[in-house]
């Protein structure tokens, strides 16, 4: 971390910021210029908060050197994490998954029907919404407790392992069943949920907040894995922009950048991240060309009828078509191109 | 709601979505151009999810003209929102407060110190976080159940009420002697906890989100309103641009745009909008000549060693002369401006 | 176009817009409802803008149906515009081209060097920055005249093509041999250069602005083509965000939602828009996949010593590696994926 | 400014580095950690550029300390710039003008009632546009060399100074009996521009861009200045974010950032900030009370006729009654409050 003092900082100022760093374990060099001093702080900078000594008027700018995150940190684990789902299905280090299924599972006949459809294309995990978070009271809430019934028996009917979003800890006995545990974007900073999700086993699939930074998104990871979790799947699915053409903005270069700074799988979900059908496609194979581990795409057997979401769920027919070219796409990836 | 049919639909397609809209209380009439057929559906469309109709194939565009929320609405009630917080001491419809305090809670000496200092400058509530949302699972999380204990002695020692966040539905027993109960920005769509304190009765202060817009804003307010709580204070907090001179970008055009879609008071938070002591003053005054019920400003009494967030907060002092300038443009208001 | 009135609107008011409308070619139905009236205006409404509508106060929204766009608009122009380079060097229907260079323009040496390796590994324009737009006065800005001078003697020594910025109309002069004029980000809404671009017939690679919406940038595109130049090439190069790990955010879903929208060739800038040389690679080559008609990448001699955006150039021997896999890519695309 | 290098870093790099430094008249001094190697280079930095430094592979990060603009910095320049437009009327330093008018000169009877309505009511600068930017090539592009003429006549009639935009920079000519030339947003980096109004001697009234950061704002003030035209007066239009009920969101934290960085007048436009009537007086008089210098507003005959951007002009009526807080509050401001 480096520290930059205003012009003319006292040294007895700068004895003082001295003296509250050494409760922290760092080692301090001073670099004395003729308007300004710079002090390098050497060692585990990690609990150390730039806001905390910005507090210190004297202080014109604290920039951070090391990444504020240690268990996500690909320079400290630099193996991909392989994230075992059961069956022999894994994610992450060369394994690429499909998940598929409706926005929020409706009924035991849609469940199971879209399951056997996503299955027969050739996804390998089944997704459904049991709660949901909509942005309106008044809006389907989900099927809840039910809708993690049907999802079980979608499991048992197909064998495809069920991935499905929690909104509450208080939730958590419901998804003993469950294979992968999703956290939604309007969940990525709920701390509170995070530290639950980090001292139980299940796989923990984070999708990046709406607004939120590559940094913040795997200090979010932190969370789950400094509770002693270590089996936390990325989900890039789009942020906020000022562009309306598209429900947000797919931000393919953030594989770019996790596959550098981290050593956690990345999955994509061009469904939500466009809202609409008719690119799902496109950024599906695209995000499999960059490097994506895995995808999530939005399938209904009845778009129009859908509970939500209805404009951005491929039909069993288009998610077909659609997987023809994932896989090809993916068999040309494993086999020509490497990063 | 007006939807807009794409060329060349089918009239049974049009069947295909009456029947659909039957099922809600809406009566239809139907606009045919030359390339184009519009419907426009009248009657209460709150239930209506745009995105539903969108998914028929054939629906060009959806657009709403009745606005999603109801309880929150001014158009339904006029009259604006009092929130009686006790003791006297009223926000909206012309009260207007100050809370300040510091960002977090950290000792007994430091909460009562400051308490007394701010209200003696003149602010009438007492804020202090206890649970604290920190981006990093490394920094202090708070005094959590201790913190509020901590504000209790000082509500006890100064008489003023006490605001402060909550993280988790699981905690509300902790906040029965609590005044206003806080939602912080990364919660305003944990739409679980929006409906539990949706149906207990304290005031909740509800925080707009990083990067939400006024109507999903609303739609939160709405989501514990429905519960049958209407006592909701907005409180504007800045959201995420690209500029970087401030941590946030402070939109008081919000105050206007919700003065006139909303009943509900609508507070300013310029510390953690601006997050530089320097631009504190400035915004705060501002928020008031722009017609804002509140306040919230963050104070410590020594914000070198505040455990977060000190380059945002005033000292006793700076709230001080601050606060001046904040009773004086009030009265100003007061007497001589009316929008 | 839909114009929806505000509740309690008079006949005579009505009446008054309804006459308004006359001046332009557009007939208007009226569906009444109990708190609604709705107007649909059928006809060319292109010349008709929202904003002036909504100046009559009794008008509650305005929603544009048809796309204000026509010359670019895919709906009237189905095929696939191929722009021709000369040479025989096309792009856009199927034809995709790579182009590459430096940033600047900074010697004969330089630019003949670059040209040569770039051409060698692939590549099939030159391009490089004579007129540079820099944020700050007191950096470089170019070679200008001479950098075009070296630009053509480049060109003559590869018979490369090349693709350079213009930044003011009264330059035109000087790219009289230039194959291909680029618009930069900062000018896409420079409407005085963009009508002088279209009064002109060579072909114009229109670069996104940093904040503008694809609406915004297809209208840009309008400005050129309504003067009489169709030969107009989009060019995708990240917009601004929040998120700071790269310099701008690659935003891939505009390939697909252009090639829903217009008939004009789209290629992508991935070293503009991450900034990153590292992250250029994974992105080109999602790019290709994506669908995109061409590249520009950065490519440097010696990017340490170049005069501009050094960490986004790749050297040639970095660019010969990305444009093996973006071949194989390339190849395999046009072989086996259509969408 | 501050470069830090990767860890395990050569010396002979080190000395690459220090070579091409030694071109830059600054000094360096090196802090060698464990893991890091920090360099703090003092003297004028001002014509180092970070992204050249950070071309250099074993660069992690470089961060600037000085401010990279100097003639608009307050640091060299303490005293607030006043400028002088002529008969008396000064911007800045304490001294405060309200600039009104219609968005286009549409006609000589239409400007010259306006003119008066706004005269009467306390403005002191009259604006227009003669020289449109529009989002369409079909939308009304302004009146142009005429607008000019006719805004000439409205001055001579009034006797108030006119405010105008110029697109080109060889409209030039047109200017010359302008009080104030103006620099839209669109064209706030138009670099070829600024540089030509940096060498002439007239008052420039320069926008912020639609997603510039202040910083940016602030080196394009620099490109005029650095011509050595030091009558630059900034103006915060709005800046584009997601939120939708109003057209921009207007940054008032802009003022308290620029009143500490810069010595520059800054006025505020409120009209195009929101883009609606409602908004615009509330948003003024908290800009006045925030510490602007001014304000910019729109303010047509007859908005329903107006030729663009009705939906956000004033009325001459509606003007009086916000004129009449606008002078109540900067009254009340100069003799009350001091920042």
């Amino acid at each position: 971390m480096v520290v930059i003092l205003k012009d003319g900082t006292d040294r007895s100022d700068v004895m003082e910021l001295m003296e509250y760093l050494d409760a922290f374990n760092v080692s301090v060099s001073v670099t004395e210029g003729e308007h300004t001093t710079i002090l390098g702080l050497i060692g585990d900078t990690v609990s150390l908060s730039e806001d905390d000594i910005r507090a210190f008027d004297f202080v014109e700018d604290v920039k951070r050197i090391q990444e504020p995150y240690k268990a996500a940190n690909k320079k400290f684990h630099p193996n991909p994490t392989v994230v075992e789902v059961g069956d022999g299905i894994k994610i992450g280090g060369g394994n690429f998954q499909v998940i598929a299924g409706p926005c929020s599972v409706e009924s035991k006949e849609q469940i199971i029907e879209v399951a056997k459809a996503v299955k027969a294309s050739g996804a390998t995990l089944l997704r459904g919404g049991a709660f949901k978070p909509r942005t309106s009271p008044y809006a389907f809430q989900g099927l809840r407790a039910e809708g993690i019934e049907l999802l079980l028996e979608a499991k048992k009917e197909t064998g495809m392992p069920i991935v499905t979003e929690i909104m509450n800890a208080a939730h958590l006995p419901l998804f003993e069943h469950v294979d992968i545990i999703q956290v939604g974007a309007r969940n990525m900073q709920n701390f509170e949920l995070l530290k639950v999700l980090g001292k139980q086993e299940k796989p923990v699939l984070l999708k990046r907040g709406l607004a939120n930074t590559i940094e913040e998104w795997l200090m979010s990871a932190e969370y789950i894995m400094a509770g002693g979790n270590k089996n936390v799947i990325l989900c890039e699915r789009g942020i906020r922009t000022f562009e309306t053409a598209t429900r947000n903005t797919l931000d393919l270069s953030a594989i770019a950048a996790l596959k550098e700074k981290t050593h956690l799988p990345v999955i994509v979900d061009p469904s939500h991240a466009t809202g609409v059908v008719q690119y799902v496609e496109r950024l599906s194979v695209a995000a499999v060309a960059a490097g994506a581990d895995g995808l999530i795409i939005e399938v209904h057997n009845n778009p129009k009828k859908a509970l939500c979401d209805g404009p951005q769920s491929l039909t069993p027919a288009q998610f077909d078509t659609t997987m023809e070219k994932i896989k090809k796409m993916h068999k040309f990836m494993s086999e020509e191109i490497s990063y």
